[in-house]
């Protein structure tokens, strides 16, 4: 028996390798089981960072394939630059509308704001009927349906009524209980900690 | 008292005015008081959705920044195609690494993957001692951590040593207390509901 081997004799890599083999056969048969194949709904909601640049990275990934997409932002932050500018490069592909009017505490013009959100839905609608996108991010969607400025059956509705293959990701807080339940993939992102409140201001590349 | 005012007869918009301005005042104090301007740590964990994701959506933000960014993946799925299709295109401002061997479960050899990881490390730990890169991804280094293919010690000190303004982002579930604690921002992705679980494969542009 050599060092480090147990009372079955097997080494500690041994070990390893027969667990990894149990995992595997798992894990091959979630992947077996998963057999249908069309486009989802991803929502990412909570108080946590990550939401929208989620949201952007499977922009990136969309491009990466080689896919049409469409990006609806409902709400024009003073943040969020770098990654128009960054996706504005990718105009054959991309369709991109920063629609909002700034988050509502800047506007505080509520009269505005509903002008302004219902335009963004416009176009976001539009795209959700042509199957020419596969990919469409509606960032802080959920932020203009909590406050009522889109109407949630509308949404559900176009969501319901979409392209089969067409994907969408929609993202902010306070996701509604209704979309929670009609998207495929829900993730909450919850803040462990957060740079802001140690006092460090929103740095490039990581808020803006 | 026109219609819709309430007992002070303010109009709903022109409450919701008053309300925003009072949030608006609140933002505009907790943003004064954020004063400190440097390079942060950011840690996605949690068995969610997006933490990989929310990471390649901060390269992206760099990118349209002109930052010089910096990638290792330490885990090279089956998954993540996409994006290192898309983020090797801008090869003058990104240095991609993908230097895992797969999953633990697929290569079923502890002692490759230690090498794999470790040869990983040796990358990431340059681009964190070279004040020429502005961002660097970590991606999956947590996974790496918790199977103690890489020194947590080595991970702290050459996070704690990087040149001031230097973004560092590491993702992965599991992520170790003391890399928490060393971190500016740590989000958990919480599953709500995955669409895996009912049966819809992964799928280009989300997962892959």
């Amino acid at each position: 028996m050599s060092a480090g081997a147990d009372r079955r004799g097997l080494t500690p890599d041994e070990h390893h390798r027969e667990r990894a083999q149990r995992k595997k056969e798992l894990v091959d048969r979630r992947i077996a089981r998963a057999t249908i194949d069309r486009g989802v709904v991803v929502v990412n909601t909570g108080n946590g960072k990550g939401k929208s640049s989620s949201g952007f990275g499977m922009l990136a990934r969309s491009l990466g394939h080689g896919f049409r997409c469409g990006v609806v932002q409902f709400i024009k932050g003073s943040f969020s630059t770098g990654e128009e500018a960054f996706f504005r490069r990718f105009d054959d592909l991309v369709d991109y509308h920063v629609m909002g009017e700034g988050y509502t505490w800047e506007t505080q013009d509520r009269a505005r704001d509903v002008v302004a959100a219902g335009a963004a839905w416009d176009v976001a609608a539009r795209m959700l009927a042509d199957p020419a996108y596969d990919f469409v991010l509606l960032d802080e969607l959920n932020i203009a349906l909590t406050k009522q400025y889109v109407d949630l059956d509308a949404v559900l509705a176009a969501l319901a009524s979409r392209p089969e293959r067409q994907h969408v990701v929609i993202t902010g807080r306070g996701a509604p209980d209704a979309l929670v339940d009609a998207a495929d993939t829900v993730t909450e992102m919850r803040v462990v900690k957060h740079a802001f409140k140690a006092g460090i201001k929103a740095q490039h590349g990581i808020e803006l």
